[in-house]
């Protein structure tokens, strides 16, 4: 995580003071429920909240003492002692650290989730409301980077649309898998504290209880978080590359919106590269490489192993916030998208009608044509147009092969445009629920 | 994908034969849908089903006429007009390559994910099994590897079959998300082919349309379907590591089952080794190895490029063919795991007493010690155990400042080994809804 | 591996065939010298060499035989047996399967980086035949995918050359590194067979001796191999890249060779696409994929386990046999590359003149402007080229601020593109030791 | 990068302070180059050094004036205008911000190798030390976690120190593989800048020249070095895996050193676990983690885009100082491990001399017996030991099948540990160049 790649709420998630305020409140909510049982004095229990409900706990300190404990969850204890007085003894009764610790993390996941989440529905907003705005503007599609038929400028958003509501069903629903509290003690058997505890303190934090743990919640379901952000950084990638491209020299029909006073480059002034969209590209590479560690961290032994804990202190604020920081600027690059829909009809007309070749294709082919001929016709018409500059359209009039098949109207017709987006209402449909 | 981690059932879904009939399939529901709309002769339709309906397509052939073409779709449908004759230049009508190869794949994949979903039933069935037969047999359970409390081999159990009971909830998600039919034309516009066409050939392959395409599904579905054996295959990883730990010679407490006439060293002759989950990791290792090349097969540029199909071929069958292999060879292991109850009794008494340290903590400060005192009480008595072989309660009977507090009676109710199972059926009942 | 990227050469060496010939010759060189030792009867040696020197396995068999060992190496040496008579009692003496199996891996991983190391040869060749070529067709560099100032074709194809000889080196120091020999027993003490042994056997395979193996050869060695091949696919990629960017459809300044016959698509005859390039980008995904598993294989437990086994069975062929396949389909892309050097000339006109603008950022500093002012000064003649679509020339020219400080004919002296070539030779020089 | 896992040297390499000092630098030693080529006044080069050499950038302030500017290198060098005056429009003159940024990264990376290459120097003199410690330490050998037969814990740490040699060696070259200068231009032409600038700024930043640029120095590069370190973290993963193999509980042959004071548990005060080695195998993950987006860093689009840039912020200085940190506290972990070599010894023994079944084996072998019948003898007296608690040496002397071939004494010799370790100093010598 670096600060040019972050943006506050996220990073907050993840400081120090929001996990030991989080410890606390698994701890105090964990006391309630003693006290409620029986197990430790009721009072006990309100004396912590009144003592430590409200305080601002001392990062520096508790880093001190564990310099000497060597211990995360024993130096909070220990200073939280320090707070609340001799009734701290009845803090963390029957329970194990990873407890607060793994709790903890699923409540800074689940948290780390709902303002993804929320970045997705601005996206989803962008996306829509320039779909909608481009829902007729023609433009080549392509593949292999080749021009291939047309296609309209909002159905390319669209389709991003779909992707990305796809990405948050997955969002939504590898958040529920890591929204889990475990208080199960030291190997997970509730010996020395009742499910009802765990029951509590899951209602209190928003997480349903862990129906099994070990000592820890097993990491199959941080596996499939963090995978999870991969497929969708791996999204934002697709759209970027698609900007990046509609954006070079040569094709120019659309552009990152160029703030004035931006620098493109040090020595080219005309410069306007797609910086922002290279970014995200570069990015997307990160949130992915995250991934595998976490797949990684599955196999703890027995019950578990600490090695999954060094990764997810790095990869729980580097994958989401970079997440975060990426899907935002997304978000702006679409909504300030400069698109160019000139520039889009200029290059649809640079092969001179060599995009229609299927339409011709297919009119031979019901005209009784077999497929192999009309292959052959339209290609040998098609190559004169790529190689010597001609016009399709008069090549194609020229050809008497053709011609004995098709009259000079049948042949104009399949030049019609307007014949490639008639479908473009049923798809924003789908995609929308509306067109 | 090699004979040798490969089982047939899965491996015939990646032939080339069940490809072309799935392709054959494709194209003559879509000419069904044609001829009903009126594009193409009913009498075509029927035709096509009549020669080639119950034809063997011979992949020889058509790799011959690929040579030539260097076009797989063209050169099965060259082939497939050798056979059907005339009529079938009515085959393909408006569609595109990738609508056929597309929709394929789903299809493929949508077997291969059932088969997966019947090895984990079967998984998920001997885990359940076996966690039933050692619900009570009492073990150490292990953080870091070293001895912490007592649990139940059943709860280990018990604890996998909840992971891959979240293993197939996540498959069945990762299938719906690849199975849909796409056959929307060559940049996804239906320019020359009916949406009315696609819905035929989505409900007859047992699929749900594609609601945007642009000439290819978006790569994303894959992706995710790609990750989620990653994840299967790590909590594969997860299991197998148990058994090589519980195999290894000092621990000895299960063995994966030793066949007669099976040889375990060359050299060695008394060797058994758990090659069986050994292997299971290795086969993790590579079905977690496919996952970033399908995250990166997302950013396909424009409408499509064809990057992401050498991946396909080479992961689609190498991931569900080794998942399939892992996860019936896993099912095998536990099935046949030979448990040495005796030897896990004898490990847990290995340290004399020493597991029941925390409840001896426990006692300490309900007794009114504070936390700290108790702490340093017990770890001092532990450390004689530890270092000079003595026996903890032993120790902790003589020793007087832990007496000021605890009587003998109190202290020896801390060594009662069914403290520690007094919650199995409340956890087996959460994970079988049975105990 | 699947045959359509797979080559016959490096697929040979990875038959079963070939592999129990190097077992065989393992063993019976090793019988040579434990003879020479005195160990086993030098009659033994020879009969070895004579009853199976020449002999093909027969893999079915030795098959069989494993399916009741399940242990590959006793099921050879069996077969063995069979062949060579009472002699087979000597073979083997104080090894164990993985000074077989290690020391066979090598011999196979140098063939085929031999192989590869072939490729790369091929590859440079072309690259330097085709730069020189081009060494003076003047085309636009691009940062950011927008055009910045001219270069030529030739040096794009000699950083490639570059890159390519880099990729040579690391593959000769990789090769280096899995080129060695282990025949040290069970621990790798050589308890029971002399280091003598396996400094023979090392020198007849042409291996060097590994230093210290415990059973096995360290898995370091085999990870850095990878990571190696995983390199070179990168940069493999990289100029597959560049490829599939020139033949986009509003670049077109090179394309792949088009086959007559070939067939671009199914439904557009127009289709000329670079799907050789774009099929080396996806097999470059599956070269880097191999990689993570290959470093995952080091850390075997204590002397070894065999996890890294069936990964190697695996990514052994796999890595090897796509790299070798995609390297030779590079060389045949860049050999048959058809290069059009009007359109890059048209192409690097399209913007009227903007890519001089650094030199005349340049000049006017030179003329005592400020970097500022100057800057300012470029950049808004620049933009009205861009947006309005003026010549740059022109609109320095009619600048009062600009001319100011340069005289028309020092304005138009930074529009020679000569200046750009100037040191083409002296890179020339650095990269191939010629101009 | 967390400060947890972080070492202020490392971490210095990558603050704005340092790389601000590293781009001066450039430009200033890129002036006194392009003073002598008499493109620049000699004064101003001298004033540049005068004004700014021993100057303090104001981090804060070039800040501030790149949320303006968006363009870091043009940010600072605003500020440098700041500091010196009217004489910096003659910085910068001719290159492209690449030629700083590249090159800043190239010492960087350089200056963090060179930490690195340090920190392996500690370790295997530490692996050294404690190897010759424990030269004649006889343990057991285990190939699957088996016990296999005797080799000293020497050996084990010989074989580490082996790897890490191995491992300086490759992080050696890949040191010279990134440590270049490019001073080239906007596409790495030299239209602007002579080749002598560069010659030059190499020379004085301890660089070579980069051979042929583009805009930037190619990432082939980068992507060998992050490679490089991804298997160095591995090899660090596989020592620190048989740390924490030997210190589980029911091995206990080695353990951490454990500081007084220090709690391995916050409920269970006996517990002493392997917290540093569980850590390294996760920063391991992280290493390993950062090498596919460093080879996806490859591919950039023609002469360059701006994707890698987002990724090396972050992998540049994530990726060494991890693995700083990894090799400082692996030091740490083998200078102070607690060895038990009456465990191992202990261990060695637990199952009555199995360990020594090759042995007879070969003595059987070598009497006379087919391979096949020893092995039989052997295994059926070693399932007696394993199964019934029997003593091999009892067995085999009991065995009257055994006994026709070989007499008391001939099987009592084969009971000699010595026999293990009798090429011991052979393979110190082959590792260390002394024994």
């Amino acid at each position: 995580m670096i600060p040019r790649y972050s943006r506050p709420e996220m990073v907050a998630i993840w400081s120090p003071e929001t996990k030991f305020r989080i410890w606390f409140e698994i701890e105090a909510h964990a006391c309630d429920a003693l006290a409620k049982a029986g197990v430790i004095p009721e009072r006990a229990a309100q004396i912590i909240w009144e003592k430590a409900g409200s305080a601002t706990f001392d990062v520096a300190r508790i880093d001190e003492i564990e310099r000497e404990t060597r211990h995360d969850v024993i130096a909070f204890l220990t200073h939280l002692a320090e707070i609340v007085g001799p009734e701290a003894r009845f803090v963390h009764q029957g329970m194990t650290s990873s407890d607060v610790l793994d709790t903890c993390l699923a409540v800074q996941l689940s948290r780390a989730a709902d303002i993804l989440l929320a970045d997705l529905d601005a996206l989803l907003a962008a996306l829509k409301r320039r779909a909608f705005e481009h829902k007729d503007t023609i433009t080549i599609g392509r593949s292999h980077g080749i021009h291939a038929e047309p296609t309209t400028f909002g159905l390319k958003l669209a389709q991003a649309h779909a992707e990305f509501e796809r990405c948050k069903c997955r969002l939504e629903a590898a958040r529920a898998d890591i929204a889990t509290c475990a208080i199960s003690g030291a190997v997970g058997t509730f010996a020395n504290i009742d499910p009802a505890i765990e029951a509590h303190v899951a209602d209190a934090m928003g997480l349903t209880a862990e129906p099994i743990s070990t000592q820890v919640i097993p990491r199959d379901r941080h596996a499939m978080f963090f995978a999870t952000l991969g497929v969708i950084a791996s999204s934002v990638e697709r759209l970027a590359v698609e900007v990046r491209h509609l954006q070079r020299t040569e094709v120019l029909e659309a552009e990152e919106y160029f703030a004035p006073g931006q620098k493109g480059s040090s020595a080219m002034p005309h410069k306007r590269n797609p910086v922002l969209t290279e970014n995200l590209t570069g990015l997307a590479r990160m949130v992915r490489g995250y991934v595998t560690p976490a797949l990684e961290n599955v196999a703890l032994w027995h019950e578990r192993d600490i090695s999954h804990s060094s990764v997810e202190r790095m990869i729980g604020p580097d994958a989401t916030i970079t997440l975060d920081f990426a899907l935002h600027r997304l978000t702006g690059v679409i909504d300030k998208l400069v698109v160019y829909p000139e520039a889009m009809e200029a290059n649809l007309h640079r092969f001179r009608g060599l995009i229609h070749s299927q339409r011709v294709l297919l009119a031979l082919t019901q005209a009784g044509v077999s497929r192999e001929d009309a292959y052959r016709l339209v290609q040998r018409n098609a190559m004169k147009v790529w190689e010597q500059g001609k016009d399709f359209l008069d090549e194609l009039l020229a050809d008497d092969d053709v011609r004995a098949h098709l009259s000079e109207d049948e042949i104009r017709a399949r030049f019609d445009l307007g014949y490639h987006t008639k479908h473009v209402d049923t798809i924003f449909t789908r995609v929308f629920g509306e067109s």
